[in-house]
């Protein structure tokens, strides 16, 4: 059996990188066999906790394994159009986190390169594997809540990263905002037509030398009609807010948060539950675990995955309509970012 | 249309007392136009805030008053039954607060003189006339959950009463748990057949000089098979505890606490709601404003009350099995209680 | 005591006048003694049924009647302000429900009326006597959440109102939103900067034909730099929505919705709660009563209402911003509204 | 490191082996090297599942392996004293699933092996693992609500085992019971005086043949003066009903259902929210984990056990005293089934 396993290298030994790693030893079709990570104290640390055999310094030599059929790009976002490109020349399946891309330029030349090599690419955005979310949206397209007027997403992370990964995350938009773009399409299998971005640096004034905000609102329009609003925040004290809510002519979806556990403290002040799970990790465990199933079932039964090339390009669109937007103060429309004969989502 | 209102006179001017005299006042139809206490000054306070012209220090000259055809029996529990009786005689219709009486005799005297007056009788079993319970039942009633197999009622005071209520309330299973064994009655429409209680004085050792307890676990079996839990405390410091779960072969209703406002803080503790309404003026106010319209409504349209002289017997049935039970410390049936020919609920 | 009660005349009879003349009905020092309505039968209704000894078929005949002292003025909006003017004019204390006018012009006529009449005015703002709402305010105003970086208004009807009612409401911003925009004031104790607002027909397209919408999403920036949304919609099928969330540096404050009752069915189709009350008089039964105890006391006191006209005004200009901005697509400051030298807050 | 890896046996390839030993395949330092099970077909299966390399048709060839240091006791329980008595005989660490025994006899036959044998033996009460669980228990022992009055759990399966279950488990308060008797002892730190035990055959009346019922109520009195209340049930239909409820004088704990997703729809019925996790696999998974994880860490570090054999003997004498209360419709005290002088808590 061991055989016929798919071999799979890792690149980029950060936390994200971990999560990956630590749920593909869980499947028994499938061989993490290399790690590359120019911090090697990294790659060592995670090759030692989860039994890798191989660790690189640089990705290229990864790349050149021709064992390996199989790469999952988790190294930062500046670096990713560029990887992917890279290892559809060499032939390997990608699943590459997201976003894809920092422009669509960059994105168009790694979804070529995809293409022209015929591998697979799967794009991380995890949340679509999350049960909750999954059953929102099948409420949602079987008509449950009717037509769709307003998706309101609240994403709030529950602190803000350190400043070497702010300088490399591509800002806001293409960070923590690009999950929820995302999951925007996802849960109205619809497309935006218009957006109109506002925030600043309520958190920490410091982000402005990077160019970066750190909360924002953005509103959106899409083809239906209907309307989108995405709430972010880089801190919230808490602990991760991840909330979702369809309003429709027919009722209202709503996906909760998690708590960290059912215990209830009830005495003279009141009523005290837990607080929400604190990060990703915890939040998504099931749904991280979901996705790299997917992306390997995919591989096996040659079929597409839930998250393709165009869903990584139309997540960029939208980063980049917003932080026009906020920039200029004036609502964007996708046309506008797409070009007038723009990509349609494939037939 | 003043000439055609019900001319009625509150005996006991306490805290029950004052809330449905409050409430009277916003029913046109009904005229509260006596008050009788031996406490002048509770008394004169009551017919100064609602405006009762007649004040009486005894309610034998209430009772007198040929104007009056209906009493509210508001007095402490000791005296219930008597006064009953000698209402009953002076043809006034009546609405005795609970327990009807402190024991079966009593009540089955009170009860002669009701039905040989020909009166209405009412006994303040507020809590039927709660929204939430009522809905719980039709339930219930409907068959939405299958065959019965369990009743919880959780019935927590926010604090101890003060010694002069306590020496005169008949005990925990008179005056408290007689709301929960009535309310047994009222969900399921059907009778317990035996009672097993345990209880102490947890909250304060002073209860036992008392003769009473302030913390008890009432267990029934009903005639369908169904078992009952009741559970009750003097003190639940988080406020009133007013719950009830009913669960049965195909599925569970519960009635939820209520809150006293819906205002929600999450910080890094955790999700903090508001506690419990307070105690039954906040948490019944609406159970007790349903319930003085139902009684004048039966006066006004002949009919049968809700609450009848019958469910009042059989509270202090219950209470009299829970008190024989918790003293000889074995199971109690009913039939031992009521005798073997016991009265049946009448058809 | 009678004589020196305050007498009442109530100008409008419709859904909300009923209710502001039942709570007056419960306060002892106040006499309602008269109704207009140019609709005799609702005028007849209502003083049949809370006993109001005059009834008049204009507005006029009942300022003119110099026992009055105070007026409720619950007629349709685009009345409001020439009603305030004229009650102003003839000395006495006017509470009106909002809007307070239909346009800024308006407002400041009527508004110099009643500071050279030296009356009380109170508008309308009854979500501001809501227990949650209160107790959010003061959570936030005690830096119970640090700094404010978020304020989110969800705010649904549980259905569209007739033809009748809308083409005299004003539209959505001057109706619905008025009462959000004044909870945003109120919540915050800041003011907007700057508004941008979206909407559309999507529950209704006749809508259009009355120069209306049924559907919006407002984004507003405060002073503080904090961002708010709005959201509305005609028609909520699950009963009225209004939930508010503040979230701040140091964590969230929610207020939920309030269900119908407390009941839970578990089935095993899931858990089942009552749906949202239907509408205002259910959901903010409260805070009506509240707000016209608080308007009685400030006339006896001598006391500057809780909701001025300062604020009726600040909550016009900003329906006046979001309308502005919804037909020129883009963000429209307040100062464009309110002139350069604006009124500023009084100290 | 493999060298060092502890080697497990696992006997009983039923459901719960399977869990076990799929948890077992993520612990790096411990290898699963042979299963027993006299149902061939299960055995092979797992082994071909986890990758197990040795298959046994008998316990007794998977004790005798010396190799094997550890084992798993996951057969039917009426063998597992005396599997417990042989392993440890053999020198074997044990985990053994509850109950322990099936009387306090074999219990002690078992316990004196273990002991003499000086293995370590822990006893399967993972719900001592839940992260929900142990906070309460933290909160409760930190003095958070004061003083214990009550102590509440139910605990209802989703559905009734098959027939063969149920003749090997040793009835509902052997099986399920058992759970929430050391969940009594493990929340509280206290010990049971005196067992009350009602129930019946109310979902299944095939059960009388078996002797055995399909629910019941428990009524306990601990050393401390609080009462107990354990509620089972072989069905309910909403799924694995696990609820604690822990009230004192200074408040209340509860843990709260785990529900299958957080996705809630509002339409015009109410407020729907999903069913609870269907049974222990999913409800209990991280408790699983964390059990298995415990007991391996004793065996590393030689320290005693998070349950030990002392806590299986009580769950086992709470189980006689509750079966014995049923049949003779009596309060039974714990002295009357554990001798007068009874083993102690070791110190």
């Amino acid at each position: 059996m061991r055989e016929k396993a798919i071999r799979v290298g890792l690149i980029g030994a950060g936390t994200i990188g971990r999560v990956h790693a630590m749920n593909i030893a869980g499947i028994r079709e499938v061989e993490l066999v290399a790690v590359a990570d120019p911090v090697q104290l990294a790659a060592n640390k995670i090759a030692a906790e989860v039994g890798i055999p191989n660790v690189f310094d640089d990705y290229q030599s990864l790349l050149k394994d021709e064992r390996i059929t199989c790469v999952l790009i988790c190294s930062p976002p500046i670096t990713h159009a560029m990887i992917v490109e890279e290892a559809a020349n060499k032939g390997k399946h990608i699943f590459c986190e997201k976003p894809l891309a920092l422009s669509l330029d960059e994105a168009d030349k790694a979804l070529a390169s995809v293409e022209k090599a015929g591998v697979k690419l799967q794009v991380g955005y995890n949340r679509r594997f999350d049960p909750s979310f999954r059953r929102a949206r099948e409420l949602l397209q079987h008509g449950v809540i009717g037509n769709l007027h307003l998706v309101r997403i609240t994403s709030r992370d529950p602190d803000i990263p350190n400043v070497e990964y702010l300088r490399t995350c591509g800002g806001l938009f293409f960070d923590t905002t690009s999950h929820d773009f995302d999951m925007m399409r996802y849960l109205t299998a619809d497309e935006a037509e218009e957006i109109f971005a506002v925030g600043g640096e309520l958190i920490d004034p410091k982000l402005r030398e990077l160019g970066d905000i750190d909360t924002a609102v953005v509103l959106l329009r899409l083809r239906s009609g209907a309307f989108g609003i995405v709430e972010n925040s880089r801190r919230a004290v808490y602990g991760y807010d991840q909330r979702v809510e369809l309003f429709g002519s027919g009722g209202m979806i709503e996906v909760m948060n998690h708590l960290c556990d059912q215990t209830v403290l009830s005495n003279k002040d009141g009523r005290h539950l837990a607080r929400n799970k604190w990060f990703f990790q915890e939040r998504y465990r099931e749904s991280f675990v979901n996705e790299i199933f997917s992306f390997f079932a995919c591989i096996k039964e040659d079929k597409e995955p839930e998250v393709t090339g165009f869903d990584g390009r139309m997540a960029i669109a939208m980063a980049v309509a917003a932080k026009r937007s906020l920039i200029e103060h004036r609502p964007v429309s996708l046309t506008e970012v797409l070009g007038k004969v723009s990509k349609r989502r494939p037939e």
